[in-house]
């Protein structure tokens, strides 16, 4: 890949000015308001994937949010790579916790800070610049697709069935995806496993209205205390989870592979310090690193009833409500979670109280082997552009499509990911350092390079 | 009482578009922006008592809310009676559950439907039109003072200052009040006891920052799962409350008080009915009367954190937050409470997490020995206009500042509620019957001309 470090140098400001165009455009999908936006940004991306290089590009009206599909196939004999990513962000809440408005992209320290500096309109846009690198400068080794999604953070409900009925069009080689990250700017790794999710909303009605906490309290059931005293039994003494069957499918690591996984550089003191926590909490008999690698979760992601304005208002609130979510590891099946959690929950439910679970949204766990083609070929792109060899790692977040890229689509997906943890992906201040943004255009081209040959 | 009923008959179009002007203003003393509202409420109270025949009306101002003051003077021989109401009102939300704005009076099926109808703009202004009444009609037999805050709900920390400072101001013989319910519409009844109030806001503080679910979920404390298990672990598996020392002082009713509070009129069907539950939950060996009217209790009254926004975001939130209060009984001491709870608290927090208790207000219980000439008189009233004997009962409500007028000057109160369990104070919807509204303009006279009867 001749010139690449030239080629970024030389176009670096444009490359920023064109991400900050891409980032200004609030496409955060799971907020209703802002379907607009994702049109926006599908517009945006197709012009962007013509301008470097592509044959063709099209916006994809769906169910939901629209998708921005494009390809360039220079022979049909070379393998072929689809690149998949998502334009959608998360929601920018809480708001007052951002130094500069979420939508303004800044450059402060070296880090460029915006919703979706990281996940995943930066990492995205590495592919689409390292695309018009290799075609600016005749080096493209294979063909190439790429498949930019608006639902990634809603669990891509309407790519799920486009990519089926789109079977054909989309058919590659091997899926490219950057919406990870790695261990340190010097410690490149990749993703090899991520932890499948389900996800519910808990609705807990007591009476049929608002009461005077002085005049029915301690005689009628208080829906936020019962959906308390419920979460609170989710998880025992040993944080182990109490769902009947919840395990049951959980394929557990060998000795083995936990002492490797244990290897992995890792500081308990600094990663306190790093979070601000005194202590660190999880299941009895097992390492920080194996319950965000190996060990499935159930975390509360939002929760709220009765009064939250200022000051004190006395009140028996007739609703509580819960946002609920579990990270699965493999072999879990994210519906059998979801159906199981519902049951039992709907069931452990006193009768002074009417419970619903809604299931929002899910993804299956997913495995990627570190002896395919694919991987081999990473692992030398980054030995090429660092200088040191990659450590595969499992990732405690879900990228659920992809997972099923891997059942409906019979095809494996590579991660390489250039975030940082550092980068406070779905946080406020959500960041991406312009290193990491550079390095992944210089690193993706050899990639194709190597990949293409290790297929011919 | 000479023409009461027909005062009331002639005057009652009046008497409603005065208090309709009245709810018109929002005067909710827990929001800030309402602050201007509280002087308004309190300049159109003044101009109210001045009307009915005040010989001087006064607003005071206090560090916070403003206090209307107004007197007139007969005998100085004569008894004296100090009515106390408050002029703030509990907060809307949730706004979207009204029939019709809160703000806008409308009368549906006979009742007054606004906030503020019944608790305390309705209740308070009933003694207004009854001293008007006894003026108008030279029939007053006591001395009158009018003594309505604005901080009722948010616990009465300016009036508990400034009563203290203007003890021989507000002199009297007797407090009255009505700002409680009564059993039903042909069942008066007198409240006796008052619940006490503790109030409490908690702070759960885990990471930094929020996290992403799936890279830290599993690893790092969860604040709103920790704050769940806290608030689980206050009650047993009997619902009784596990704070240490927490019932040490409490008053135990002897079993001859229990089967009289029993007596009551109740029927469980019908209240499970009423509130739209299946099944009534609470402290096990009592009754349901018994729960509300002689046992402490602890409540969430608000909780939040993490994502509560449409939709799913898989977020390892910060900070979660709840609204705790208790309710008091004879002889606990409310400022004793809330630093058990405080203490509590913090001390069985995880050190994953941090914990921060705010105590927000409080009050003592109180009790009114139902021997003493005022509620002799307040019970004759009663007879008068209802034809039947008022039961005396024990309320769950809380009125902190009635107690630190038992404390502070001295003085018992005699609680002439006239408001119904159906009225729906603190929620949504709340209503006060036209027929509460004038058989309590009727029945307050005769409270004054039995009590100073009592007193030659």
């Amino acid at each position: 890949m001749k010139g690449v470090q030239e080629y970024i140098e030389k176009n670096k400001d444009r490359f920023l000015a064109e991400l900050f165009e891409y980032i200004r455009i609030p496409s955060v999908s799971s907020v209703s308001a802002h379907k607009q936006d994702m049109y926006k940004a599908a517009e945006w991306l197709k012009e962007a994937l013509l301008a470097a290089g592509a044959d063709r590009a099209t916006v994809y009206e769906t169910e939901g949010h629209p998708i921005t599909y494009a390809e360039k196939t220079i022979d049909p004999k070379l393998p072929t790579v689809l690149v998949y990513g998502h334009m959608d962000v998360m929601p920018v809440d809480p708001i007052d916790l951002w130094k500069t408005p979420p939508f303004e992209p800044e450059i402060r320290n070296g880090k460029i800070y915006a919703r979706g500096a990281d996940d995943d309109k930066g990492q995205g846009f590495m592919h689409v610049k390292a695309f018009e690198f290799m075609v600016k400068t005749n080096q493209l080794p294979c063909n190439v697709k790429f498949m930019i999604e608006g639902e990634e953070e809603i669990g891509s409900p309407a790519l799920t069935k486009w990519c089926v009925k789109n079977k054909e069009m989309i058919k590659s080689d091997i899926i490219l995806v950057s919406d990870t990250g790695m261990i340190a700017q010097d410690i490149p790794s990749i993703t090899v496993g991520l932890r499948g999710l389900a996800y519910w909303q808990v609705k807990v009605t007591g009476p049929n209205r608002d009461l005077h906490s002085g005049l029915f309290g301690g005689a009628v059931a208080n829906p936020i205390n019962i959906l308390a005293k419920m979460i609170a039994n989710i998880h025992d003494e040993n944080n182990h989870i109490t769902i009947p069957h919840f395990y049951d499918d959980v394929l557990e690591a060998s000795n083995e592979e936990r002492e490797l996984l244990n290897k992995a550089p890792f500081s308990l003191e600094e990663y306190k310090k790093a979070l601000g926590i005194a202590e660190i909490h999880g299941e009895k008999g097992f390492t920080t690193i194996e319950r965000v690698g190996i060990r499935p979760t159930l975390d509360v992601c939002g929760i709220w009833g009765g009064y939250t304005g200022e000051g004190s208002k006395t009140v028996l609130p007739s609703v509580a409500y819960a946002k609920i979510s579990s990270r699965l590891v493999p072999n879990q099946n994210h519906e059998k979670i979801a159906q199981l959690f519902k049951e039992y929950f709907e069931n452990v439910a006193p009768k002074c109280v009417k419970v619903e679970v809604e299931s929002l949204h899910g993804g299956q766990p997913y495995v990627c082997p570190i002896t395919i083609d694919a991987y081999k070929a990473a692992e030398k792109a980054y030995q090429t552009t660092f200088g040191k060899q990659p450590i595969p790692v499992r990732s405690g977040g879900s990228i659920p499509i992809i997972s099923h890229f891997n059942q409906a689509l019979g095809t494996k997906s590579i991660l390489m990911g250039f975030g940082l943890e550092s980068d406070a992906i779905h946080s406020p201040n959500e960041n991406f350092p312009l290193f990491n943004f550079f390095k992944g255009i210089e690193t993706i081209p050899y990639f194709y390079k190597y990949f293409a040959e290790s297929k011919k």
